[in-house]
């Protein structure tokens, strides 16, 4: 497996399947590990770190599980690839930065990420398609299970799991889900709906994690407290705001079709129009006309396009990502070309 | 033939053929005319009104080439069906208010229409397709001649023809050319372009006539004197005038096209993908997309639409068609719709 290979298949998570797949995007949990007595990546020094990567990978290779996953190492991956895994979910930003002794470990359905001396040693993550927070832990703590044989976590019966930032300390774990809330910002309740959320602890992003703004009306929830709750209870909690959340979209987008069907049909068929018609097209306005046309799949207003496909083009048209295609440097204006081409082709075929 | 019948073809000076016709849309002539020794229109008392409208009636009666058109009285119209006649630019706004003893008499492909009774006692008007001035000079004489057998026009030897407003004394003739300049209004060129025009004394209207505002990029240039030149005087000058018109709009789409191909072709895609997909649509955003198609076609980015289709679009997306085609007053948000779902259904037949 290569980089390249991601390219040929539909990510996992973007499978558009699982259940309440039509507000729900995917589900994630990651879990932050550190080995005991060796200092955390910001404070190792260079040995230190090397010694942390090797320790992993020799780890990694003894699982069996994990025997079709492969490790990259950030520092000899060219700008284009590092930007290309962050938009793939698969590696934070900040781990595409100062990269040495950096690495990530993929499997080869981008289930499985593990990132290698990012802010703590590791940061196991698993994502899974559609409203699906129970498998996604199911797996993870296997793959938590088989590692914690072959290295040695720091832990206190006190603290639980140690890690670089004390936000993460206990579980070290942080359950998320990607949400798609279109009716909710149109109907303008969105921010009743996240200053709810806050006031419960719990943390809103957009697509691309921590600072990022929310576009095309994808919403990212997560567990902000990993401490004096068991993981079993972290992730029933977040399944409960989830499912609310979840209700007030669906009566959100009720309530916009008995008042206005006309008005969201003509947004919907002209959002799909333009899509399917540029020559020239930004990565903002994509994401905010496929939200567009994703809702109007789950509405029945528009028939014949795969919900993957949307949540596909949701990730290929990102910079990185159409680089890795055309397989070269593209200038803004060169993207926004290949950009409306890729969407042309994938809605159209041509 | 009824005023419906005008809904199930194409007027003449909408088909899109004729000189030039990817820039000029249509060329009109029209001829004010007064009956001597009756008081001009709005000085005349109901009986001399009346007079006037019978005289003509009657002498339209005798004329051969006249034998197929048909009269229509604008006191027996409704609403609709005045607005109809307005948008077609077979009568003008003003003719359909306080409408006692006015009538407009129309051929059945509306090359020709004589108003009675509006600003002068007649206004003869007729209309082609492209940049054809001669052309409709050609016919409107004619008429003219036989009108004037039947007809004892006011006119003294020093003034010319005397109308009711002094600058259309002398010829009583207005020359004017329809034109398409989305390159120019683009390229921010039309101001300039205008004020030339308006300096040699010709003047700029919108698609409406006086007062309405360029939409559409369409633009009506026509002459402002009528007295001290002779028609074909006026007719050359005119034309001389529109040719370095479309020869300034060829070349700005020309530079458009040189300097940003992409951008345009982005432009006219988008536009035309709108128009097919949009289930409500607002009068104004229809004009400045067809203007965009149309551009499209001329330039060879769009093809397989006929520029008729377009030209048809321009006029049959105007509230009071939208009214007669469905057959019952419409609101603003039901004409909307309509005007959606006919765009639809001449751009891609559903």
């Amino acid at each position: 497996m290569n980089l390249n290979d991601l390219l040929k298949h539909t990510s996992e998570w973007l499978k558009g399947s699982g259940p309440h797949s039509d507000i729900v995007l995917s589900s994630r949990i990651r879990l932050a590990r550190n080995l005991d007595k060796i200092p955390f990546p910001h404070w190792a020094n260079k040995k230190q770190a090397e010694a942390v990567l090797n320790q992993v990978e020799e780890a990694i290779s003894k699982i069996d599980y994990l025997r079709k996953s492969k490790c990259f190492r950030l520092a000899e991956l060219d700008g284009i690839d590092k930007q290309f895994l962050v938009e793939r979910h698969l590696v934070s930003y900040e781990h595409t930065q100062k990269t040495d002794y950096k690495a990530v470990v993929i499997d080869e359905d981008e289930i499985l990420a593990i990132m290698i001396n990012e802010e703590d040693h590791l940061r196991i993550q698993v994502m899974q398609s559609g409203f699906n927070l129970f498998e996604a832990w199911n797996i993870i703590s296997q793959i938590d299970d088989a590692l914690a044989k072959e290295l040695n976590f720091a832990f206190t019966s006190e603290w639980g799991y140690l890690t670089a930032c004390p936000t993460n300390t206990g579980t070290g774990m942080r359950a998320s889900v990607m949400l798609h809330l279109p009716a909710l910002v149109m109907t303008r309740q969105i921010n009743r709906v996240l200053s709810a959320v806050a006031k419960l602890s719990f943390t809103t992003r957009g697509l691309y994690g921590e600072g990022t703004q929310a576009t095309g009306n994808l919403f990212q929830i997560s567990n902000q407290v990993s401490l004096g709750h068991s993981e079993i209870e972290i992730i029933e909690n977040l399944s409960g705001l989830i499912r609310q959340v979840i209700e007030q979209e669906n009566q959100a987008r009720q309530t916009m079709l008995n008042r206005n069907w006309a008005m969201i049909e003509d947004r919907v068929n002209r959002s799909l129009g333009i899509l399917k018609s540029a020559h020239i097209i930004s990565s903002q306005e994509t994401l905010e006309l496929l939200s567009m046309v994703r809702m109007g799949c789950d509405l029945g207003i528009i028939k014949n396009i795969n919900r993957s496909i949307i949540n596909e083009l949701f990730i290929i048209t990102q910079p990185a990502h159409l680089q890795k295609i055309e397989n070269k440097k593209l200038s803004t204006e060169e993207r926004d070309i290949k950009r409306a081409n890729l969407i042309r082709e994938k809605l159209i075929g041509k």
